[in-house]
């Protein structure tokens, strides 16, 4: 048992908190074994577990009296909120009681606070948030998807080394393919930024395909997609907006007429497949990177099966070495 | 009929040129009464021409005898080739000879030539490159997809005021609504370019709306939205590969078991109201903003129906006086 690491779940974090995510915990200590720890409120906590039966063995309650709500201000509420579940989550991995701590609550607070209670990775510029993209039915980590809004070309190369050593690690590519976000293919093209992001990636050890572009996004051309945190959090966005609004029409479109209907009633399992692959949930929550402990953010919308696939990984996460991968990356300023 | 701007078409541009092109050109001057110029190799576009029976009298075919291929260097072909259907149908507006000119072809080599032969409006600092959005079933008109990756504030705020005089002249929205698009709602948000754009846009006369979110680019949010070259060519090119690749999934799905055939089969028409709805063609091409001259570049793939609906466009534009409502522009350094 003690070979697996615990896992500390913020609890109280996310649109659906305390029952999709306690729902959730509980699934992943059953099915896999996990070790867990619930962080948050004892009572809800208490009262969430009850509806699923006797409580697994292998999970604990953590009290933190405090929530950070979805739409605090990050920086203030991570500083100020000590008990909350956020910051008595992370300072767990701080203390190395748990190998890793999972959220689905408010982002900007879970950045804040990580980068303040476990501190950046010596060398690390900027971390970064990723996020995992099932589109293709092949894993790609697009990143940076809102951390760094302006961006300098070293943290680009250092986005892609760590995204790099996350694939490795986590999900088991030998030589992740990593490429560059871009207006046009040739080398020459795009930003001042993305050229001299490209001069870096190319003269790197990693596995540079060089240039990709939007189009190239929901394909399986690249394990690692590297751009800015401006750029990059526009395009998830933009992905589930145009996902949303096409399932949209055809829904509306199949009920526009009686005889369509039963026609889309025999298509649902075809249109489920469909879903599914759009579906993030599928795969939990994306890694924030470069900050001195593991942690995964997961959409605000997270619910159960979110999060059973959030812990899973960041077990695999906690036992594969990733973090030491990460603190090998050779600091930005002696390139 | 003197009413009536000419407008010059380059027959020669684009992955289907010249065939789809003299099409959607015919088709204008049948349905429209359009006073066409197919600018292109002469013996190609007659016997184009002559697929589609009498030549309609408001049709002109004007020579020119060089082709810009698709993929060649922009600058260089706008510069070298004089003859080319490109340059000519440019030279026709820059002299007074057409109101428009519509392209399919090079985008690059289209800007190049039409700031080299037409110039840049004065006051305007950059040209910049403007898709129509079909998607909420309201026009909305995105910028820059792609002329200019780096930009600064001061662009920013007069891609919004083209794109909203260009709205109110073609498209006769009273008070367009202007939204910049970034990373989060509040103003604080954003890359340094966005909050600095965000407070010029605020304090100019536009009906400047606030920021917009990637997920609300495919809704009727606003009327024009504005951002730099680089995300927003990503942003469209990253919409085209997600729907493409949802259709892809769909048709996959209903293929993937007999007894789903038949239902996808009845539900043909209610696709296809979809797919009508995500396809640019529907609204022909985007117009190239700033330069001094009336010029609309079309997709590459662009066929009949697109040619078509751009030549419509590019008609009502010339008609509209919306050239005039550019110039009117207050140039930057007046700020």
């Amino acid at each position: 048992m003690a070979d697996t690491p615990l896992i500390a779940l913020d609890a109280m974090g996310g649109d659906n908190a305390p029952a999709e995510i306690v729902a959730g915990g509980v699934r992943a200590a059953r099915e896999l074994g996990l070790r867990l720890a619930l962080v948050g409120r004892p009572e809800e906590v208490v009262a969430e577990l009850a509806k699923h039966g006797a409580k697994p063995d292998t999970v604990t309650v953590v009290p933190a009296s405090e929530v950070i709500a979805m739409d605090e201000q990050p920086a203030q509420a991570a500083r100020h909120k000590k008990d909350s579940s956020l910051v008595v989550g992370m300072r767990m991995v701080k203390q190395g009681e748990a190998g890793a701590f999972v959220s689905a609550g408010n982002t900007g607070a879970i950045m804040a606070a990580a980068i303040m209670y476990l501190g950046r990775i010596k060398g690390i510029e900027r971390p970064t948030l990723a996020a995992l993209m099932p589109l293709s039915g092949k894993l790609t980590v697009f990143l940076d998807v809102g951390a760094n809004a302006d961006c300098k070309p070293n943290y680009l190369l250092q986005f892609g080394e760590m995204a790099s050593a996350y694939m490795q690690r986590v999900w088991k590519v030998e030589r992740p393919k990593v490429a560059l976000l871009n207006i046009g293919e040739e080398e020459a093209k795009g930003s001042t930024l993305a050229q001299e992001s490209y001069a870096l990636l190319e003269k790197s050890g990693l596995n540079f395909i060089g240039n990709v572009e939007g189009r190239d996004v929901p394909t399986d051309i690249a394990d690692v997609i590297v751009t800015d945190g401006f750029t990059g959090n526009i395009v998830v966005k933009t992905m589930e907006g145009v996902a949303d609004f096409v399932m949209n029409q055809l829904r509306t479109a199949i009920k526009s007429r009686p005889w369509y209907a039963a026609a889309g009633l025999a298509l649902m399992p075809a249109f489920n497949q469909v879903r599914k692959k759009l579906d993030y949930r599928e795969y939990g929550a994306g890694p924030l990177l470069g900050v001195n402990g593991l942690v995964f953010i997961g959409h605000g919308r997270s619910d159960a099966r979110a999060i059973f696939s959030a812990l899973r990984v960041a077990r695999e996460a906690a036992q594969s070495g990733m973090l030491e991968a990460l603190r090998e990356i050779a600091p930005a300023r002696t390139r």
